[in-house]
């Protein structure tokens, strides 16, 4: 077991400072809104040296973008119910769920704070894009191997995400099963 | 001619008011972005009182979705050329010209900043939503008196708007003028 591995042993050191550091970071997001606070008051409320954020996530920006990705990753896992029409209404149901609750605009939020925080901010940006992107891909990979004629993962962000965080950020509710199903039905 | 009319005349001190507003406004919002500077602030830029401000707007909110409004009107007419087919393309061309531009993501981050603002906000947000799908209505009602077959407001925002402003939002890009005419393909 070389260093690297020993400091991420689940239940160690290392995955107590990510919890606390994540906790803090949704605190300070919760009170002060993105863009509003520095690793420096992050490290002080988790108790932890601004070096050892710096040393694991390289910066503000990752670490934020690490703490949403861990947070939609827990709530809206990708399904995989054996077929895609079931997958697809699944998810979209999730992410209706998800994006109408109390902290809905999440991503939206961090992809416009990201966005305006140069190139460190884009590339945090984009991975995390691109790692939700990823799972949305295998969803759509496993009903290709089994034979389904699946969408691309891009028609399923324009078809389906796309609208259902429009209407939700300026306010155009409520997202019923009807319209969701409706969405997918479009699609498929 | 009564006060208020009196007070809105074109070139008079009303029209040189808010110009001077709205100026100030972009600057700040350029220089600070959305939430970072008060009433205060725009009206000692502006070199007017802040009752002026809080009368003629009422507050913050609404003055963002007025210099929102206006800058959009400006930049992202409806367009009229006489066909629903040729309405709806130069429509869709026009927003992703205006949300790939430098200042793109402008009603998107208004949308966020209003969003997390109380009662107040979400007013304003919404004003600014119905007075833009009022006018995307009026070309949808013009396509229906010429007999055409249109969607509704809603459709177009959801399969044409929606899917553009995400795609910019995180960095999914470019937005061709062939994936552009397939989103309005897509929906006639």
């Amino acid at each position: 077991m070389n260093e690297r591995q020993r400091a991420r042993r689940p239940g160690g050191r290392s995955a107590r400072v990510g919890a606390e550091v994540h906790r803090a970071v949704t605190e300070l997001i919760n009170e002060r809104g993105y863009g509003n606070f520095t690793v420096g008051e992050v490290a002080a409320r988790a108790g932890v040296a601004d070096s050892s954020i710096y040393r694991r996530w390289g910066g503000l920006e990752t670490l934020l973008a690490d703490v949403a990705l861990t947070r939609l990753n827990a709530q809206s896992p990708m399904p995989d119910t054996g077929s895609l029409d079931g997958d697809l209404r699944t998810y979209a149901a999730n992410v209706a769920r998800e994006i109408t609750g109390p902290d809905g605009l999440l991503l939206v939020r961090l992809a416009v704070a990201l966005s305006s925080n140069g190139q460190q901010g884009l590339q945090a940006r984009d991975d995390l894009r691109d790692e939700r992107t990823r799972q949305l891909q295998s969803m759509l990979d496993r009903a290709r191997e089994r034979g389904e004629h699946a969408p691309d993962a891009l028609d399923v962000l324009d078809h389906i995400l796309a609208p259902m965080y429009i209407r939700v950020l300026f306010g155009i509710g409520p997202l019923t099963p009807d319209y969701i199903d409706g969405l997918v039905d479009r699609l498929l």
